[in-house]
């Protein structure tokens, strides 16, 4: 493209709501251009890389079989009220009414609609294992849009969703979508770790879920890792083994100490003048299942934190929500001041495994500013309860004891998940088997967020003057700037630049105008791979161009006839 | 694809409510599902066939250095009220409010948002002119969506919008986009004509604009149309000349005649014996501009049909409605005994142009149950005002007496329109010319109806057995059906499937152990443009397979050697 011909343009200025560098950067260097809150058009140079990122998805995915069609973006409401998600779907799912009143919504995910495809199109079991996809928009109705196309409003989405007759055929299809997954961030030139996690407390127990994280400090989440064990898991679901740990075995009889306005553990040790893991964290929780409601006491160490998705999987509820102060009040417990012991409430307690209940610990003593010391669960607590309730952290042990966990942030680009028989249930769904026997199929699902992706690659491939684009997507290959005036030398590069594009090569020539360190500036905000460099003088003098490495800053001097084959090799 | 690994079904029975051709076929043939009312989602075969149809479009606009890009499917109800549109786009705009309760709606089109992009881009008449394109979902709320694909809800279409410094760039600008839609349409092996349309009552006296109608008998749309003039327009923008007409010129008094319950032309002119030209049709109607409200009679030859647009453009008001039966009573007027001598009420009367004024006529006599005779309007009406108010119809002439024009029908599948500077300067975009003054730009838009053009293009391409494909928007370009069941053959079809694949040719191996008759059927069906077969008793006897056109049944017999040069040939 010629810049003097196309359109493209550059900004000094950095938005006010632009908090990280991939958002400012794809403002900066004209990827995008807002819309709205939380929605953004993609101008020439973003779409190219978007489409690089469809096509590079859409190449594996065909691979593996999978079949591309595309839903409608809007959808019926009727198709929601069968799985009951038109209910359960919350805030971020924007519904309306159209012209009849018949309810409708900007799908923000497609289960229902492949499923209705699927049960009014495949009758046998030998038409599966099927898969679809789509690259296609979604909406979600987010409060708080931010970082861009990281969190966007509006964004595109790859969805797919392959059926099956029995487990054994969804894990290998799984597996099968598991390692397309693997050589699509790959081939996206991403820094990517797949981490386990959470299928959640209604999924069933041999249902597989992974993640897929791009590594970025601006991630917003928090991944346990173990890159000699393998092992890589959301925090939320990770396994690991606390740290050797040095408990108080000198046990006490249970003494009240009063610590007015002492509500933390921080307070309370520092007080006491203990490490934090001597005392016992103690949460109130409040879990609902289809018949009842019960009230929670979970019980920590001092210093571990509680990972809610493990409570809620070992209480099997379908809710877990913190108690609030007023609740608690009710309850005749005392926030901050709450413990194991001489609860006046009828109370569920469960102590984490990596309590110690040999240990002597601090407690709260149900008393406003009161805490008791000398707590021995053993010996205190009837009907002991342990579980593995603790949210891991860097500094963990892998469970086989061998290796030292780090925590790494990640921001989610792909998700890969064994839904089950949940849809294939709710939407009545039936494949006779080679037997003759009506079977409800098994799905599973599979997500990448295509221009999330294009954010997370800025935010990982960025220096301190503009993008550092991975090869594959970026929105060019080359950066072509002359710095020549004389017509000869003008012809010179109009002659290169005709000469890269029919060799296939995808050009930016910028012929416009205006001064070299204006090109340069622009050049290295865009971040193309490659820049070639045109100077009359230079030229003038050695017959070279300049070919200079975005990321590394090489140069490389070449005659004119080499250019073309000196980048095809660069590029390779 | 080999269909036992791919994904398709044909289906037998034909959808109720599915009247036209194009809708049942695509149903039929598996190419979309619908989803809900004038929602569809494109299955594998459909979607191929569409991605076909924005390739050809992408490439020919890309040609003319239009500029790629992408915009929200969601857009915010600020934009569209800078422009008033807000409140003027009516009930097909799907309206809505966010979590914050900010105005949304999903576009219908994107004058706004392109504008605003521009504006926040371009600064100097040196980017100038400059165009902008996208493909993208666009969302019509129609009350009664109809005919699939053809007026559905949500539906994929290419807009594209231009800028220009002054008039003679727009119209350099339209020319060329209108070159680059010819070109789109006849790639995509439609039979279109382009014709005239009319810009509407509020655009500039030299507006341009054209639709691309294919020619159907399903058809919306009437055209008017002589092949010999080079002649084409939309039935309501055809200037023509009415045959001559021989009219009564024998003049006498003005002289009522009682006419009970005869309140229609052809009534009036049976129960008088006299042809309908010999009496004159009066039309009430209701003009209304910013300031006031005016009744209007409108007069046309007994067998002429009035034009609204041309009598709202001559009448230069903002909105014009035909006057309900209350209104004229009101007004006095006995609805069928209308006309124009003896009105009690202030009204502005105008007689169409191919009114003879010299002649006698019938007309109403503004009395219940009574015309006149020998009314002569040169003679009767003080101020006689004349203009074009008819609709042109077939028989007709073109403009210069030489030709008559014939009536077609016609799906229009694109549009191209000279806006103006009406979004320019509702949105306060200013460039600053060579001389430092700011200008307000003008602009273009220029419409394509991508799922519209494969529906159209099924309508016009079919017969009774199934679609007929264009070849350049065919999903796939041979169906490679086999009758073989014998190892040795099974290799052999299997081993042609594989070259004619790495040939490059697309291919549907019909694979399935099903009898002849039903893949000849889903063949015929699909319709893709050949149809191979290798059948083990044929390609045993003589060692040749057939090669079948669907569209002129030819066959040829090919040996397999010949088979991927044959089909390259007629593929050309």
């Amino acid at each position: 493209m010629r810049l003097t011909k196309g359109f493209w343009q550059t900004y000094k200025e950095v938005p006010a709501d632009a908090e990280i560098p991939s958002h400012q950067l794809m403002l900066r260097s004209g990827l995008i251009h807002k819309s709205g809150s939380g929605l953004y058009n993609y101008l020439p140079m973003g779409l190219r890389s978007i489409r690089k990122v469809e096509n590079i998805i859409r190449e594996e995915l065909n691979k593996i079989g999978c079949n591309e069609i595309t839903m409608t973006v809007v959808t019926p409401g009727e198709l929601w009220q069968e799985t009951g998600r038109w209910d359960k779907m919350g805030g971020l799912m924007l519904r309306f009414k159209d012209k009849k009143e018949a309810d409708l919504c900007i799908s923000p995910t497609n289960e229902e609609a492949v499923t209705d495809i699927f049960r009014k199109t495949v009758k046998s079991y030998k038409q599966l294992p099927v898969g679809f996809y789509q690259i296609n928009t979604k909406f979600r109705d987010e409060i708080r849009p931010r970082f861009g196309l990281m969190r966007g409003r509006e964004f595109t989405m790859k969805d797919a969703y392959t059926f099956h007759m029995d487990k054994a055929s969804l894990d290998a299809g799984y597996q099968e979508m598991y390692d397309a997954y693997t050589s699509i961030f790959t081939r996206l030139g991403l820094e990517f770790i797949p981490v386990e996690a959470d299928p959640g407390a209604m999924a069933a127990a041999d249902s597989k879920t992974h993640e897929f994280q791009v590594v970025a400090d601006v991630g917003e989440d928090l991944i346990i890792y173990s890159q000699e064990a393998q092992y890589a898991a959301n925090a939320e679901k990770a396994q690991t083994i606390r740290t050797k740990t040095e408990f108080n075995l000198n046990l006490s009889a249970l003494t009240e100490v009063i610590t007015p306005n002492k509500t933390t553990i921080e307070d309370v040790c520092s007080f006491l003048n203990k490490p934090y893991h001597y005392s016992l964290k103690s949460l109130v929780y409040i879990a609902t299942t289809a018949t009842e409601s019960k009230l929670i006491l979970a019980l920590l160490l001092g210093d571990d934190s509680l990972n809610e998705i493990k409570l809620q999987s070992h209480l099997k509820c379908d809710h877990l929500i913190a108690a609030t102060e007023e609740q608690m009040k009710a309850a005749k417990l005392w926030k901050g001041f709450i413990g194991p012991v001489g609860i006046f409430s009828d109370i569920k307690i469960v102590f984490d495994k990596s309590i110690n209940i040999d240990g002597s610990y601090i407690i709260g003593a149900n008393k406003k500013d009161t805490h008791s010391e000398g707590f021995n669960p053993k010996r205190d607590v009837k009907e002991l309860i342990q579980a593995d309730l603790r949210l891991a952290r860097a500094g963990d042990l892998t469970l086989d004891g061998k290796h030292t966990v780090v925590e790494k942030r990640g921001i989610e680009v792909g998700h890969v998940f064994q839904l089950g028989d949940k849809y294939t249930k709710d939407m009545k769904v039936g494949i006779l088997d080679q037997n003759g026997k009506l079977v409800t199929p098994l799905m599973g699902c599979y997500g990448i967020g295509v221009t999330r992706v294009v954010a997370a690659a800025i935010e990982q491939n960025h220096d301190a003057n503009g993008i550092v684009w991975p090869k594959s997507i970026a929105p060019y290959q080359v950066y072509f700037a002359t710095i020549v005036k004389a017509e000869e030398f003008v012809k010179i590069a109009d002659d290169l630049y005709k000469e890269m594009m029919d060799a296939g090569l995808e050009v930016v020539y910028d012929d416009r105008n205006v001064g070299p360190g204006n090109k340069f500036k622009d050049s290295d905000l865009l971040g193309l791979p490659y820049r070639v460099v045109l100077g009359e003088r230079d030229f003038g003098a050695s017959g070279e161009l300049e070919v200079i490495d975005r990321k590394t800053g090489i140069v490389t001097k070449v005659k004119k006839e080499e250019l073309v084959s000196t980048l095809k090799n660069l590029l390779k």
